[in-house]
C-alpha cells in the first residue's frame, strides 16, 4: 500500500477470488460480501454471463472515439430511455460524479438559454452526497465536504428536508437535485407523497428535478429506478454504480434533449464498447431476475433477516431502513455501529458504514439465500460478542 | 442515434471489428485507424495479451470497494511511481477530467494547510484543455469553454505562453498546470529549455508544477512520460487515455503523499481490479515494445511519412508538429483541415482535428509499417482530390 495515496482507511485484506456474494482472500479465508463494492457488483462477482460479454467485447473492440457511432452505446441508450420512462436521450460518462457534473451542466445551460433572466441556482439537501469533483462536493449538502479545495463554485443552496425545498427557491433557481434514498447520508428514504408533491410543485414552477440514482438505480431498490418506485418522472436521472457490474460507467438520462449541442460536453471513454456492452448484459440479467420474481423473493428474505436481527437486539438497534437491497440497521450510537462493522469483518462478513449510525447493506442483487443465511449467522456472531461486552459494561 | 444526446457530430459509421490499427465497419469496409480513440487504444484494437488479461480478471473479480486492499491497484501504483521517477504515491480514478480534479484538490489543500496565507490560485495556459467537469473547464484556458455552465469556480488565471507564467504569479498562487504538448489545442509542444527553466523557477518559489499527461503519457511521445522526454520531475502528473488500453482509468502520481487524508477524496470505481489489471498489462506490452527498439523505429517511420507528405503538398501544409506518435500536419487554413479530415474518412483512413488548423494523428503505438503505408496511401488519395479542387479554383 506504500505506493498509494492515503485516501482510505483500508481493511488489511486482499481478495483474490470472487463468486457471487462470496469472496476469498489470499489465505483462502471465505467472506460473505454484503457490500458489492458499494453497490457496484450488482450481478455478483465472477458472473459468467457478464464476464462472457466482457471477454467477447475485449477480444474485438474495447474503445473508439465518440466521433464514430458505437453500436452497444446506442443500444444501451435505447434500453435506458425505454425502461426509465423518460422520453429523451442519454449521455455516457465514467462515474457518478461525472454523471452529476453532466446533470448540473444540462440544468445550468437550460437555465441560461431559456427565459428572461439567467437561472443557475441548484438546491440540494443537507445530508446529501453527489460526488468528489470540486463542483459535486459543493453540491453535496454536508459542510464537512466544503473545506480545503476552494474556491468552490457558487450557485448551490441547501434545504433541510424535502418540505424545506420550497423555502429555498428563488427566481434564480433552475433545478433541485436529490437522492430518493440518501445512501452515504445514512440510507434515508424520503416519503413517497412528499416526493410526488415536490415533483408536481417543481413542474408548475418550471424548475428541473434532477434525481441522483447513482446508488439507487438499476434495480437496487427493487424497481429499475427508485424513480419508478416513487412513481415520478424526473427531468434528469443520473446513474453509475450498478450499471456496469464493475466496469466503470456513468450515464445521464434526460428529457432535455435539445440543451447540449456538439462541443458543449464530451467524454473520451464515456459510452465505449466495453462499458456499454457490460451495461447491456447487466440489465438483461437483472430484467430476467426481476421478471422471474426472484429479485422480489430475495429482497423479502433479506428484509426478514434484517428485521429479525433488529428485534433480537433492541439494546443496539433503533430500526431498519431502506428499500430493496439498499438497507441499513440503525444503531443507537455511532460507536456501536463502528464496532459492529469491525467485528463483522473479523467474523468474515463485509458490511458498510453510512451516515452517523447506519450499518449499511448493499449485497449483490443476485445474492443467494444460502449466502444471506451464512452472512447473517456471522453478523450475529459479531453482534453477540459486542452484546457480551455491552452487558459487562 | 436517436436515444443519445447530441453532444458529438458523428461520422455515420459503425465499426464492428478491430485488429491493431485496422477497423471494419458493418459493411465489411476496412479502415486504417490513425486515431486510436483519441490516444486511448495504445496497444491496438483486439490486442490478445490485453484481452486475455481483461478476460481472466472479469471471470474472477472485477471490482471491490477501496475499503479493502486491491492487489493489481497496488502493483500498478508501484509501476507508475517507479517508471515516472516521481518518488511518491498514486490515486486512481476513471478519466482525465477526474485525474485533473484530483490534482487541483491536492494543490489546493497543500496551499491551504501550508504557509501563513492560503494559496489557491492555479495558473494554466491559453489554448490548454484539461477536461469537461465544471472546474476543469474553468482550468481550461480557452474562453469558449467558460460559457453556459457557470457560476464557475474562481481561482484560475491564464498565461499566454510558458514565459508569461511568471507574470501571472502572485502570493495566492499555489500551482501551475500545463500540458507539455497541447493536444486538443493543436499538437503544440513547448520548448524543452523553457519548460526546464519553468520547473526550476517554480521549485524556487515553492509553487507546484502539475503536468497534465492525460494525452502525452504512457509512451505516446516515445518515452514513458512526456515529463521524462523533457527531463523534469513535476510535483503532480495526471494520466488517463492510453493507460488502460480502452478500459476507463485515470491516475495521479504525486510526491505530495501527505496532503490527502482518509475521507478527503475517493472514487468508487477508481483503481478496481479490471482497470488496474488492464493498466499493468498495457505497460508490460509497451515496456517490451520500447525496450526492443520497435517503438522508436515505428515513430521514425511514421515521422518520415508525415514529413514526406508535408513536403509534397507545400500549398496545403505549413509544417509537421508533435513528438512520438502524437503528431500533426498543420494546414494553412482551417477549411483545408476540415476538408482533409472529411475526405480522409471517405478514403477510409481515420484522422482527427485539433486546434484551428491541425490534422492530428494518434495511431495505436503498436501500429505496423504496413498499416502506416496503407493509411498514408489513402491520406494521399484524399489530399490529391482536394489538391485537384484547389488547382481548379
Amino acid at each position: 500500500m506504500n505506493y498509494l495515496l492515503n485516501t482510505y482507511s483500508r481493511f488489511d485484506v486482499e481478495f483474490i477470488r470472487g463468486e457471487n456474494a462470496t469472496l476469498w482472500d489470499k489465505n483462502r479465508n471465505e467472506y460473505i460480501d454484503f457490500t458489492s463494492g458499494i453497490g457496484v457488483v450488482s450481478v455478483g462477482h465472477g458472473n459468467i454471463r457478464l464476464s462472457n460479454a466482457i471477454c467477447d467485447q475485449a477480444r474485438n473492440i474495447i474503445h473508439i472515439s465518440n466521433l464514430y457511432r458505437i453500436q452497444p452505446q446506442e443500444e444501451l441508450a435505447e434500453i435506458l430511455v425505454k425502461k426509465s420512462g423518460i422520453d429523451g436521450g442519454v449521455f455516457f460518462c465514467n462515474s457518478g460524479a461525472e454523471a452529476n457534473e453532466t446533470a448540473l451542466k444540462i440544468a445550468r445551460k437550460y437555465g441560461e438559454v431559456n427565459g428572461e433572466i439567467k437561472r443557475y441556482k441548484v438546491i440540494t439537501l443537507e445530508n446529501s452526497f453527489h460526488g468528489r469533483t470540486i463542483s459535486t462536493l459543493k453540491a453535496t449538502g454536508q459542510p464537512k465536504f466544503h473545506t480545503y479545495f476552494g474556491p468552490f463554485p457558487d450557485g448551490f443552496d441547501y434545504a433541510k428536508d424535502i418540505k424545506d425545498i420550497s423555502n429555498k427557491i428563488d427566481d434564480k433557481t433552475i433545478a433541485v437535485m436529490i437522492e430518493l434514498i440518501q445512501g452515504e447520508g445514512g440510507v434515508n428514504p424520503f416519503d413517497k407523497e412528499d416526493i410526488q408533491n415536490l415533483a408536481k410543485f417543481l413542474k408548475e414552477k418550471d424548475i428541473l428535478l434532477i434525481v441522483d440514482e447513482v446508488q439507487t438505480g438499476i434495480y437496487r431498490t427493487g424497481e429499475f429506478l427508485a424513480s419508478n418506485l416513487y412513481e415520478i418522472t424526473p427531468d434528469i436521472v443520473t446513474l453509475a454504480k450498478g450499471l456496469g457490474g464493475g466496469v466503470p460507467i456513468g450515464a445521464v438520462i434526460t428529457s432535455l434533449t435539445d440543451v447540449l449541442k456538439p462541443g458543449d460536453h464530451g467524454s473520451t471513454f464515456g459510452g465505449n464498447y466495453l462499458s456499454t456492452r457490460a451495461g447491456i448484459e447487466v440489465i438483461k440479467i437483472l430484467d430476467e431476475y426481476y421478471e422471474s420474481g426472484m429479485l422480489k423473493e430475495i429482497i423479502n428474505y433479506f428484509d426478514s433477516k434484517l428485521v429479525e436481527i433488529a428485534k433480537e437486539f433492541p439494546n443496539l438497534f433503533d430500526n431498519v431502513s431502506g428499500f430493496g437491497l439498499m438497507r441499513a440497521l440503525k444503531t443507537h450510537k455511532s460507536e456501536i455501529r463502528d464496532e459492529i462493522v469491525k467485528k463483522a469483518f473479523e467474523e468474515k462478513v463485509l458490511v458498510l458504514k453510512a451516515g452517523n449510525n447506519a450499518v449499511r447493506f448493499l449485497p449483490p442483487l443476485t445474492i443467494t439465500k444460502e449466502e444471506i443465511n451464512e452472512g447473517f449467522d456471522r453478523l450475529k456472531s459479531a453482534i453477540f460478542k459486542i452484546e457480551g461486552k455491552q452487558c459487562e459494561n
